[in-house]
């Protein structure tokens, strides 16, 4: 498979989905993941991590509103990444990550994750080209240790925005006084660098595919919704969990 | 180099060792180390990690306790590893350590490490050997990590005590009243499984020597001391500090 390129890649439904049909289709789903995570809770042998990635307001806010809202709390936490404070500074790129890292049983939902360092950082230059790639390979590392160590399973989620609806949802957040407080004052200016962002991340997709990406076509909510629903329910269904019998005493490790 | 045996190691300082002069250097070093720890601090440029390991009664926490004490608490923290707890064990076994890992500016000591899960782990066969390679890969990545994404200068120590030794330190804790806190009523029976401890360690030595491991003559206090002291004075010296000018403001990351 060639390098990935977003520019080629639509950000809207393929032509045979209809909104209200697939609305339906995702509540329905959303009733069949309340009863897998109860599963993944009692038997904890499974975690779930899932990695929203995406530029400003291409929505990963709203996935987590309308997709994760519904699961039982005791069983979900999100974490958002935010610009690492003095402490997180004082570590290695991956402390604040890996202490986020879902137990057993759990479903963690990362709102932006260990991606920014190899994005935000890369768009600004605050980190050359030798150092990214020593990053990705400690990215591909970690997530390999999640998964090969604590039966992590991790879906990563990219959510393709067009230029034109990123701009729309921005103004948005400056007119509507319930949206306000999401805007930030860099917000514009990063939008402007969407290009450089949509280059950063293809290189995640070629250099940090382990574990692979989903590239989620986000204009249209509904769909964006369908898509991270229907991967999350595959992926519980594939695990063939099983309710636990009686417990036997813990030797050890 | 060959694969280590320790049996073929003493567990005793050479013979042109003095104990009164061994233990006059070490007091010299600790206020050496006194001074550097404070620009370590200062600088906030590197984290330093001691590793201790070795079998029960090998004197552990003697070396904390006349190594590290005279060291600013405000620079210094000690972490203990024990039986990991249900939340730990619900995570990958390195998630606990990583996040005692040091901050920049820090020495963090671990009393016990993730040494533990390819050791007592195999000595009881709570895994097989599939497993502890993994582990070991697992180790040698995240080590790495450490020094490669955190400036983080890792001491791993061995201490090294003979069966006579360990024996007598033993019947010390249910002797010495003083010291029946620290006995445990499985130390015995695991005095027992020295031989078997001994070939995991040495296993460590052969595949997680990426940082190299220092094998401590550990049957005389003073020479254990004065080797650790002197070892964590030469890496700090290496690391060529200064003090740090006024701050600038941090763009980011």
């Amino acid at each position: 498979m060639g390098r990935i390129r977003l520019a080629d890649i639509s950000t809207r439904a393929p032509k045979d989905f209809d909104k209200e049909t697939t609305k339906a289709k995702t509540q329905e789903i959303l009733g069949q993941l309340d009863e897998l995570q109860n599963l993944l809770y009692a038997e904890s042998k499974y975690a779930i991590l899932v990695i929203l990635q995406g530029p400003d307001a291409s929505g990963k806010d709203g996935v987590i509103r309308n997709v994760f809202t519904s699961m039982n709390p005791q069983g979900i936490t999100v974490k958002s990444f935010k610009t690492p404070t003095a402490a997180e500074l004082s570590h290695d790129f991956l402390w604040r990550v890996h202490e986020a890292a879902p137990a057993k049983g759990m479903v963690q939902v990362f709102n932006r994750s260990q991606y920014e360092d190899i994005l935000i950082t890369r768009v600004h230059k605050w980190i050359d080209d030798d150092m990214a790639k020593k990053r990705m390979k400690a990215i591909n590392d970690f997530e390999k240790l999640l998964e090969e160590h604590n039966n992590t399973q991790i879906l990563k989620f990219y959510l393709h925005v067009s230029p034109e609806e990123q701009q729309e949802r921005l103004q948005e957040r400056i007119k509507d006084r319930t949206k306000q407080w999401k805007y930030n004052e860099n917000d514009f200016a990063e939008a402007k660098l969407l290009k450089e962002y949509r280059s950063a991340y293809e290189d995640c997709f070629e250099y940090c595919n382990d574990i692979p990406w989903t590239i989620v076509p986000a204009d249209q909510n509904w769909y964006k919704e369908y898509i991270i629903a229907s991967t999350l329910l595959a992926t519980l269904k594939k695990l063939d969990m099983k309710f636990p019998g009686l417990k036997k005493s813990n030797q050890g490790y």
